[in-house]
Protein backbone atom coordinates (compact mmCIF):
# COMPACT_ATOMS: atom_id res chain seq x y z
CA UNK A 1 0.00 0.00 0.00
CA UNK A 2 1.11 2.98 -0.83
CA UNK A 3 -0.28 5.79 1.35
CA UNK A 4 -1.39 5.83 5.47
CA UNK A 5 -3.79 7.20 7.22
CA UNK A 6 -2.87 8.04 10.91
CA UNK A 7 -5.14 9.19 13.26
CA UNK A 8 -5.28 11.88 16.10
CA UNK A 9 -6.93 9.51 18.83
CA UNK A 10 -8.04 11.32 21.96
CA UNK A 11 -11.10 12.97 21.17
CA UNK A 12 -10.87 11.86 17.22
CA UNK A 13 -11.22 7.86 17.59
CA UNK A 14 -12.36 7.53 21.79
CA UNK A 15 -14.19 9.54 23.78
CA UNK A 16 -11.32 9.78 26.76
CA UNK A 17 -13.97 12.11 28.60
CA UNK A 18 -17.24 9.88 29.14
CA UNK A 19 -14.24 6.77 29.60
CA UNK A 20 -11.92 8.20 32.22
CA UNK A 21 -15.21 9.24 34.05
CA UNK A 22 -16.44 5.96 34.21
CA UNK A 23 -12.99 4.89 36.22
CA UNK A 24 -13.12 7.30 38.07
CA UNK A 25 -16.81 6.54 38.97
CA UNK A 26 -16.21 3.46 39.68
CA UNK A 27 -12.81 3.70 41.96
CA UNK A 28 -13.71 7.33 43.37
CA UNK A 29 -17.86 7.71 42.86
CA UNK A 30 -18.56 8.93 45.95
CA UNK A 31 -15.98 11.01 46.77
CA UNK A 32 -16.43 13.02 43.42
CA UNK A 33 -17.99 14.50 40.34
CA UNK A 34 -16.38 12.07 37.59
CA UNK A 35 -16.54 14.37 35.15
CA UNK A 36 -14.89 17.06 36.88
CA UNK A 37 -12.61 14.85 37.41
CA UNK A 38 -11.89 13.97 34.33
CA UNK A 39 -11.71 17.11 33.09
CA UNK A 40 -9.13 18.12 35.65
CA UNK A 41 -7.06 15.15 35.09
CA UNK A 42 -6.82 15.86 31.46
CA UNK A 43 -6.45 19.73 31.67
CA UNK A 44 -2.55 18.61 33.02
CA UNK A 45 -2.08 16.84 30.16
CA UNK A 46 -1.21 19.39 27.84
CA UNK A 47 1.56 21.37 30.09
CA UNK A 48 2.57 18.20 31.27
CA UNK A 49 3.79 17.54 27.43
CA UNK A 50 4.72 21.09 27.46
CA UNK A 51 7.43 20.23 29.91
CA UNK A 52 9.06 18.23 27.26
CA UNK A 53 8.35 19.50 24.13
CA UNK A 54 10.29 22.54 25.49
CA UNK A 55 13.22 20.41 26.25
CA UNK A 56 12.79 21.23 30.00
CA UNK A 57 12.81 17.06 30.77
CA UNK A 58 13.78 14.84 28.58
CA UNK A 59 10.87 12.52 26.56
CA UNK A 60 8.44 10.27 29.05
CA UNK A 61 6.18 8.34 28.42
CA UNK A 62 2.18 9.59 28.42
CA UNK A 63 1.66 6.40 30.64
CA UNK A 64 3.87 8.12 33.12
CA UNK A 65 2.51 11.90 32.71
CA UNK A 66 -0.97 10.95 32.88
CA UNK A 67 0.52 8.76 36.31
CA UNK A 68 2.19 12.64 37.77
CA UNK A 69 -1.56 14.22 36.70
CA UNK A 70 -3.10 12.04 38.93
CA UNK A 71 -1.48 12.55 41.57
CA UNK A 72 -2.21 16.30 41.55
CA UNK A 73 -5.65 15.81 40.49
CA UNK A 74 -6.28 13.63 43.77
CA UNK A 75 -4.79 16.60 45.86
CA UNK A 76 -6.57 19.12 44.02
CA UNK A 77 -9.82 17.52 44.88
CA UNK A 78 -8.66 16.49 48.23
CA UNK A 79 -8.65 12.38 47.43
CA UNK A 80 -5.16 11.87 48.43
CA UNK A 81 -5.66 9.46 50.76
CA UNK A 82 -8.26 7.68 49.27
CA UNK A 83 -6.52 5.03 46.80
CA UNK A 84 -3.24 3.56 47.81
CA UNK A 85 -0.60 2.72 44.96
CA UNK A 86 -2.39 -0.36 43.55
CA UNK A 87 -5.58 1.42 42.99
CA UNK A 88 -3.71 4.47 41.51
CA UNK A 89 -2.31 2.20 38.88
CA UNK A 90 -5.49 1.03 38.27
CA UNK A 91 -7.04 3.90 37.75
CA UNK A 92 -3.86 5.09 35.62
CA UNK A 93 -5.19 2.34 32.88
CA UNK A 94 -8.40 4.05 32.38
CA UNK A 95 -6.68 5.63 29.74
CA UNK A 96 -6.93 2.31 28.18
CA UNK A 97 -10.11 1.52 28.25
CA UNK A 98 -11.86 4.72 26.70
CA UNK A 99 -14.72 3.96 24.44
CA UNK A 100 -14.45 4.81 20.49
CA UNK A 101 -17.23 6.95 19.00
CA UNK A 102 -20.03 4.52 17.00
CA UNK A 103 -18.56 5.20 13.62
CA UNK A 104 -14.79 4.52 14.44
CA UNK A 105 -14.42 0.48 13.87
CA UNK A 106 -16.72 0.38 11.11
CA UNK A 107 -14.86 3.71 9.49
CA UNK A 108 -11.62 2.18 9.55
CA UNK A 109 -12.51 -1.05 8.75
CA UNK A 110 -13.71 0.73 5.36
CA UNK A 111 -10.45 2.43 5.25
CA UNK A 112 -8.04 -0.07 6.02
CA UNK A 113 -8.89 -1.62 2.54
CA UNK A 114 -6.88 0.78 0.81
CA UNK A 115 -4.67 2.59 3.56
CA UNK A 116 -2.60 1.61 5.91
CA UNK A 117 -3.77 2.48 9.50
CA UNK A 118 -1.65 3.69 12.10
CA UNK A 119 -2.60 6.11 15.34
CA UNK A 120 -0.41 9.73 15.85
CA UNK A 121 -1.04 10.40 19.07
CA UNK A 122 0.44 11.10 22.14
CA UNK A 123 -0.02 7.98 23.79
CA UNK A 124 2.67 5.61 23.67
CA UNK A 125 3.46 2.06 22.32
CA UNK A 126 2.06 0.43 25.53
CA UNK A 127 -1.22 2.76 25.88
CA UNK A 128 -2.30 2.63 22.09
CA UNK A 129 -1.98 -1.10 22.06
CA UNK A 130 -4.19 -1.65 24.86
CA UNK A 131 -6.76 0.94 23.56
CA UNK A 132 -6.91 -0.48 20.37
CA UNK A 133 -7.79 -4.05 21.96
CA UNK A 134 -10.57 -2.03 23.81
CA UNK A 135 -12.10 0.24 21.45
CA UNK A 136 -11.80 -2.03 17.98
CA UNK A 137 -8.45 -0.21 16.39
CA UNK A 138 -7.57 -2.28 13.87
CA UNK A 139 -3.80 -0.71 13.59
CA UNK A 140 -1.20 -1.89 10.87
CA UNK A 141 1.55 -0.24 12.99
CA UNK A 142 1.37 2.01 16.59
CA UNK A 143 3.44 5.21 15.69
CA UNK A 144 3.88 8.63 17.08
CA UNK A 145 5.24 10.37 19.94
CA UNK A 146 6.72 7.23 21.05
CA UNK A 147 8.44 6.44 17.59
CA UNK A 148 9.59 10.36 17.74
CA UNK A 149 10.42 10.67 21.44
CA UNK A 150 8.48 13.94 21.57
CA UNK A 151 5.13 14.95 21.76
CA UNK A 152 2.52 16.70 19.23
CA UNK A 153 2.62 18.98 17.66
CA UNK A 154 6.06 19.15 17.21
CA UNK A 155 6.45 18.12 13.46
CA UNK A 156 8.98 15.50 14.39
CA UNK A 157 6.06 13.45 15.89
CA UNK A 158 3.90 13.65 12.44
CA UNK A 159 7.30 13.48 10.08
CA UNK A 160 8.34 10.21 11.91
CA UNK A 161 5.21 8.64 11.64
CA UNK A 162 5.65 8.60 7.91
CA UNK A 163 9.21 7.82 8.06
CA UNK A 164 7.80 4.44 10.00
CA UNK A 165 5.96 3.90 7.23
CA UNK A 166 8.51 4.57 4.88
CA UNK A 167 6.18 7.12 3.05
CA UNK A 168 6.51 11.03 2.09
CA UNK A 169 4.68 13.08 4.16
CA UNK A 170 2.68 14.10 1.34
CA UNK A 171 1.51 10.38 1.05
CA UNK A 172 0.07 10.46 4.18
CA UNK A 173 -3.15 11.92 5.76
CA UNK A 174 -3.69 13.11 9.24
CA UNK A 175 -7.22 12.84 10.53
CA UNK A 176 -8.49 14.70 13.62
CA UNK A 177 -11.39 16.07 14.94
CA UNK A 178 -8.88 19.50 16.55
CA UNK A 179 -8.20 21.64 13.48
CA UNK A 180 -4.93 22.96 15.83
CA UNK A 181 -3.61 19.18 14.73
CA UNK A 182 -4.45 19.86 11.02
CA UNK A 183 -2.42 23.11 10.74
CA UNK A 184 1.14 21.29 12.44
CA UNK A 185 -0.19 18.23 10.23
CA UNK A 186 -0.09 20.49 7.37
CA UNK A 187 2.68 22.81 8.17
CA UNK A 188 4.78 19.34 8.19
CA UNK A 189 3.85 18.96 4.52
CA UNK A 190 0.94 16.03 5.41
CA UNK A 191 -2.60 16.07 3.94
CA UNK A 192 -5.18 16.36 6.26
CA UNK A 193 -8.80 15.64 7.12
CA UNK A 194 -10.97 16.82 10.04
CA UNK A 195 -14.66 16.01 11.51
CA UNK A 196 -16.24 17.25 14.48
CA UNK A 197 -16.62 15.57 17.42
CA UNK A 198 -18.85 18.05 18.67
CA UNK A 199 -19.28 16.60 22.42
CA UNK A 200 -15.13 15.28 22.94
CA UNK A 201 -15.60 18.28 25.82
CA UNK A 202 -19.82 17.25 26.79
CA UNK A 203 -22.89 19.16 25.71
CA UNK A 204 -21.60 22.69 26.17
CA UNK A 205 -18.45 22.54 23.98
CA UNK A 206 -17.51 25.59 22.01
CA UNK A 207 -14.39 24.71 20.54
CA UNK A 208 -13.55 22.91 16.86
CA UNK A 209 -17.24 22.56 16.21
CA UNK A 210 -16.40 23.22 12.39
CA UNK A 211 -12.86 22.80 10.03
CA UNK A 212 -11.13 26.34 10.15
CA UNK A 213 -8.84 25.62 7.29
CA UNK A 214 -9.79 23.70 3.66
CA UNK A 215 -8.54 20.69 4.67
CA UNK A 216 -8.08 18.26 2.01
CA UNK A 217 -10.70 16.45 3.38
CA UNK A 218 -13.69 17.59 5.47
CA UNK A 219 -16.14 14.57 6.91
CA UNK A 220 -18.87 14.29 9.47
CA UNK A 221 -17.67 11.37 11.07
CA UNK A 222 -15.21 8.02 10.15
CA UNK A 223 -17.69 6.93 7.90
CA UNK A 224 -18.14 9.98 5.37
CA UNK A 225 -14.70 10.12 5.49
CA UNK A 226 -14.01 6.66 4.41
CA UNK A 227 -16.82 7.25 1.72
CA UNK A 228 -14.95 10.99 0.54
CA UNK A 229 -11.54 8.50 0.50
CA UNK A 230 -12.98 5.77 -1.49
CA UNK A 231 -11.59 5.75 -5.01
CA UNK A 232 -8.58 8.02 -4.08
CA UNK A 233 -6.05 5.93 -3.15
CA UNK A 234 -4.72 2.69 -4.06
CA UNK B 1 -2.90 -8.22 29.17
CA UNK B 2 -0.38 -8.99 31.42
CA UNK B 3 1.69 -10.72 29.03
CA UNK B 4 3.30 -10.70 25.42
CA UNK B 5 4.27 -13.04 23.26
CA UNK B 6 6.88 -11.76 20.46
CA UNK B 7 7.84 -13.14 17.82
CA UNK B 8 10.73 -13.93 15.22
CA UNK B 9 8.60 -13.54 11.92
CA UNK B 10 11.23 -14.43 9.04
CA UNK B 11 10.93 -18.81 9.28
CA UNK B 12 9.18 -18.81 12.04
CA UNK B 13 5.55 -17.17 11.06
CA UNK B 14 6.71 -16.62 7.03
CA UNK B 15 7.97 -18.77 4.50
CA UNK B 16 10.61 -16.33 3.45
CA UNK B 17 12.27 -18.70 0.57
CA UNK B 18 9.26 -19.62 -1.07
CA UNK B 19 7.94 -15.96 -0.88
CA UNK B 20 11.20 -14.20 -2.50
CA UNK B 21 12.07 -17.16 -4.52
CA UNK B 22 8.84 -16.42 -6.09
CA UNK B 23 9.13 -13.04 -6.75
CA UNK B 24 12.88 -13.41 -8.11
CA UNK B 25 10.84 -16.03 -10.58
CA UNK B 26 8.19 -13.62 -11.51
CA UNK B 27 10.53 -11.14 -12.35
CA UNK B 28 13.92 -12.71 -13.36
CA UNK B 29 12.85 -16.36 -13.98
CA UNK B 30 14.60 -16.87 -17.17
CA UNK B 31 18.09 -15.95 -15.99
CA UNK B 32 18.20 -17.84 -13.02
CA UNK B 33 17.52 -20.32 -10.44
CA UNK B 34 14.95 -18.31 -7.75
CA UNK B 35 15.73 -20.64 -5.03
CA UNK B 36 19.55 -20.41 -5.62
CA UNK B 37 19.20 -16.58 -5.90
CA UNK B 38 16.98 -16.58 -2.87
CA UNK B 39 19.40 -18.42 -1.04
CA UNK B 40 22.40 -16.09 -2.16
CA UNK B 41 19.71 -12.80 -0.81
CA UNK B 42 19.31 -14.35 2.25
CA UNK B 43 22.95 -15.14 2.94
CA UNK B 44 24.27 -11.73 2.51
CA UNK B 45 21.33 -10.75 5.67
CA UNK B 46 23.38 -11.45 8.71
CA UNK B 47 26.93 -10.03 7.14
CA UNK B 48 25.15 -6.90 6.80
CA UNK B 49 23.19 -6.86 10.21
CA UNK B 50 26.56 -7.61 11.76
CA UNK B 51 28.03 -4.40 10.65
CA UNK B 52 25.31 -2.67 12.30
CA UNK B 53 25.54 -4.52 15.52
CA UNK B 54 29.14 -3.95 15.89
CA UNK B 55 29.09 -0.58 15.64
CA UNK B 56 31.04 -0.09 12.17
CA UNK B 57 27.88 1.51 10.67
CA UNK B 58 25.03 3.30 12.45
CA UNK B 59 21.32 1.77 12.50
CA UNK B 60 20.01 1.56 8.94
CA UNK B 61 16.53 -0.25 8.23
CA UNK B 62 16.63 -4.03 7.08
CA UNK B 63 14.76 -2.69 3.70
CA UNK B 64 17.90 -0.55 2.77
CA UNK B 65 20.21 -3.33 3.72
CA UNK B 66 18.01 -5.41 1.15
CA UNK B 67 18.15 -3.15 -1.13
CA UNK B 68 21.68 -3.27 -0.88
CA UNK B 69 22.05 -7.19 -0.87
CA UNK B 70 19.82 -7.38 -3.91
CA UNK B 71 22.64 -5.25 -5.62
CA UNK B 72 25.25 -7.60 -4.74
CA UNK B 73 23.41 -10.31 -5.36
CA UNK B 74 22.54 -9.33 -8.98
CA UNK B 75 25.77 -8.72 -9.40
CA UNK B 76 26.61 -12.10 -8.73
CA UNK B 77 24.64 -13.93 -10.75
CA UNK B 78 25.85 -11.75 -13.95
CA UNK B 79 21.90 -10.02 -13.61
CA UNK B 80 23.05 -6.46 -12.19
CA UNK B 81 21.58 -5.16 -15.85
CA UNK B 82 18.44 -7.52 -16.16
CA UNK B 83 16.81 -4.56 -13.84
CA UNK B 84 15.97 -1.41 -13.58
CA UNK B 85 15.78 1.01 -10.78
CA UNK B 86 12.46 0.94 -10.81
CA UNK B 87 12.23 -3.05 -11.25
CA UNK B 88 15.03 -3.57 -8.40
CA UNK B 89 12.81 -1.73 -5.89
CA UNK B 90 9.97 -3.43 -6.94
CA UNK B 91 11.66 -7.03 -6.61
CA UNK B 92 13.14 -5.36 -3.17
CA UNK B 93 9.48 -5.61 -2.00
CA UNK B 94 9.74 -9.73 -1.87
CA UNK B 95 10.35 -9.25 1.73
CA UNK B 96 6.76 -7.80 2.16
CA UNK B 97 5.16 -10.66 -0.01
CA UNK B 98 6.12 -14.31 2.34
CA UNK B 99 3.34 -16.35 3.06
CA UNK B 100 2.78 -17.22 6.62
CA UNK B 101 2.78 -21.22 6.91
CA UNK B 102 -0.71 -22.27 7.78
CA UNK B 103 -0.90 -23.15 11.30
CA UNK B 104 0.27 -19.12 11.91
CA UNK B 105 -3.11 -17.24 11.34
CA UNK B 106 -5.26 -19.58 13.10
CA UNK B 107 -2.71 -19.86 15.84
CA UNK B 108 -2.19 -16.28 16.86
CA UNK B 109 -5.78 -15.95 16.71
CA UNK B 110 -6.07 -18.08 19.46
CA UNK B 111 -2.90 -16.62 20.95
CA UNK B 112 -4.34 -13.26 21.01
CA UNK B 113 -7.31 -14.23 23.20
CA UNK B 114 -4.62 -14.14 25.99
CA UNK B 115 -1.68 -12.08 25.48
CA UNK B 116 -0.75 -8.83 23.69
CA UNK B 117 0.95 -9.98 19.94
CA UNK B 118 4.22 -8.59 18.24
CA UNK B 119 7.12 -9.03 16.15
CA UNK B 120 10.30 -9.55 17.85
CA UNK B 121 12.01 -9.39 14.00
CA UNK B 122 14.94 -7.46 12.46
CA UNK B 123 12.13 -6.52 9.67
CA UNK B 124 11.38 -2.52 10.03
CA UNK B 125 7.71 -1.48 10.81
CA UNK B 126 7.36 -0.58 7.41
CA UNK B 127 7.99 -4.23 6.09
CA UNK B 128 6.43 -5.36 9.05
CA UNK B 129 3.51 -3.42 8.76
CA UNK B 130 3.00 -4.84 4.73
CA UNK B 131 3.73 -8.18 5.35
CA UNK B 132 1.16 -8.58 8.58
CA UNK B 133 -1.27 -7.73 5.64
CA UNK B 134 -0.02 -9.81 3.19
CA UNK B 135 0.24 -13.15 5.86
CA UNK B 136 -2.62 -12.43 8.09
CA UNK B 137 -0.39 -11.62 11.17
CA UNK B 138 -2.78 -9.69 14.09
CA UNK B 139 -0.05 -7.41 15.62
CA UNK B 140 -0.94 -5.29 18.30
CA UNK B 141 2.21 -3.37 17.50
CA UNK B 142 5.30 -3.28 15.72
CA UNK B 143 8.48 -4.10 17.77
CA UNK B 144 11.50 -5.22 17.09
CA UNK B 145 14.88 -4.36 15.83
CA UNK B 146 13.44 -0.60 14.79
CA UNK B 147 12.27 0.79 18.15
CA UNK B 148 15.80 -0.84 19.47
CA UNK B 149 17.59 0.73 16.74
CA UNK B 150 19.72 -2.47 16.50
CA UNK B 151 19.48 -5.64 15.42
CA UNK B 152 18.69 -8.98 16.85
CA UNK B 153 20.64 -10.97 18.54
CA UNK B 154 21.67 -7.75 20.61
CA UNK B 155 19.75 -8.05 23.82
CA UNK B 156 18.89 -4.23 23.40
CA UNK B 157 16.23 -4.93 21.08
CA UNK B 158 14.43 -8.10 23.27
CA UNK B 159 14.45 -5.56 26.23
CA UNK B 160 13.05 -2.47 23.48
CA UNK B 161 10.28 -4.70 22.98
CA UNK B 162 9.34 -5.50 26.31
CA UNK B 163 9.87 -2.41 27.21
CA UNK B 164 7.71 -0.58 24.45
CA UNK B 165 4.40 -2.74 25.65
CA UNK B 166 5.52 -1.90 29.51
CA UNK B 167 6.04 -5.18 30.35
CA UNK B 168 9.07 -7.07 32.55
CA UNK B 169 11.37 -9.60 30.28
CA UNK B 170 9.48 -12.06 32.74
CA UNK B 171 6.16 -11.21 31.39
CA UNK B 172 7.34 -12.00 27.75
CA UNK B 173 7.90 -15.38 25.81
CA UNK B 174 10.06 -14.98 22.94
CA UNK B 175 8.94 -17.34 20.65
CA UNK B 176 11.15 -18.44 17.90
CA UNK B 177 11.77 -21.64 15.26
CA UNK B 178 15.77 -20.79 15.65
CA UNK B 179 17.13 -21.71 19.11
CA UNK B 180 20.35 -19.04 18.76
CA UNK B 181 17.25 -16.85 18.75
CA UNK B 182 16.22 -18.13 22.16
CA UNK B 183 19.34 -18.51 23.41
CA UNK B 184 19.61 -14.60 23.12
CA UNK B 185 16.11 -13.97 24.45
CA UNK B 186 16.77 -16.08 27.23
CA UNK B 187 20.22 -14.30 28.62
CA UNK B 188 17.51 -11.24 28.35
CA UNK B 189 15.34 -12.82 30.86
CA UNK B 190 12.67 -13.24 28.53
CA UNK B 191 11.02 -16.92 28.37
CA UNK B 192 10.94 -19.12 25.89
CA UNK B 193 9.29 -20.91 23.18
CA UNK B 194 10.72 -22.91 20.25
CA UNK B 195 8.40 -24.82 17.11
CA UNK B 196 10.48 -26.57 14.33
CA UNK B 197 10.27 -24.81 10.73
CA UNK B 198 11.84 -28.13 8.74
CA UNK B 199 12.00 -26.79 5.63
CA UNK B 200 12.84 -22.96 5.89
CA UNK B 201 15.74 -23.51 4.37
CA UNK B 202 14.09 -26.64 2.05
CA UNK B 203 13.98 -30.37 2.35
CA UNK B 204 17.82 -30.46 2.79
CA UNK B 205 17.59 -28.60 6.01
CA UNK B 206 20.14 -29.71 8.83
CA UNK B 207 19.90 -27.11 11.15
CA UNK B 208 17.17 -26.36 14.43
CA UNK B 209 15.42 -29.38 13.78
CA UNK B 210 14.68 -29.56 17.25
CA UNK B 211 14.74 -27.87 20.85
CA UNK B 212 18.27 -27.27 21.57
CA UNK B 213 17.77 -26.68 25.20
CA UNK B 214 15.03 -27.00 28.02
CA UNK B 215 13.15 -24.16 26.36
CA UNK B 216 10.22 -22.60 28.36
CA UNK B 217 7.64 -23.91 25.81
CA UNK B 218 8.42 -26.46 22.61
CA UNK B 219 5.64 -27.41 20.24
CA UNK B 220 4.90 -28.46 17.23
CA UNK B 221 3.29 -25.30 15.46
CA UNK B 222 1.41 -22.23 16.41
CA UNK B 223 -1.48 -24.28 16.71
CA UNK B 224 -0.11 -26.50 19.32
CA UNK B 225 1.48 -23.89 21.12
CA UNK B 226 -1.65 -21.94 21.22
CA UNK B 227 -3.08 -24.79 23.00
CA UNK B 228 -0.03 -25.22 25.77
CA UNK B 229 -0.08 -21.37 26.41
CA UNK B 230 -3.67 -21.86 27.02
CA UNK B 231 -4.80 -20.95 30.58
CA UNK B 232 -1.39 -19.85 31.47
CA UNK B 233 -2.13 -16.75 31.09
CA UNK B 234 -4.47 -13.71 31.88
Amino acid sequence: MKQALIFDVFGTCVDWRTGVANEVRRMLGKHTDPLLFADYWRGRYDPAMERVRSGGRGYIRLDILHRENLEESLDHFGLADRLNEEEKSELNHAWEKLPSWPDVSPGLQKMREQYLLGPCSNGSIALMSRLARFAGLPWDAIVGAEIAQDYKPKPEVYLASCESFNLKPSEVIMVAAHNSDLFAARDAGLKTAFLPRPTEHGAGQTIDLAAESDWDFVATDFLDLAEKLGGTSA
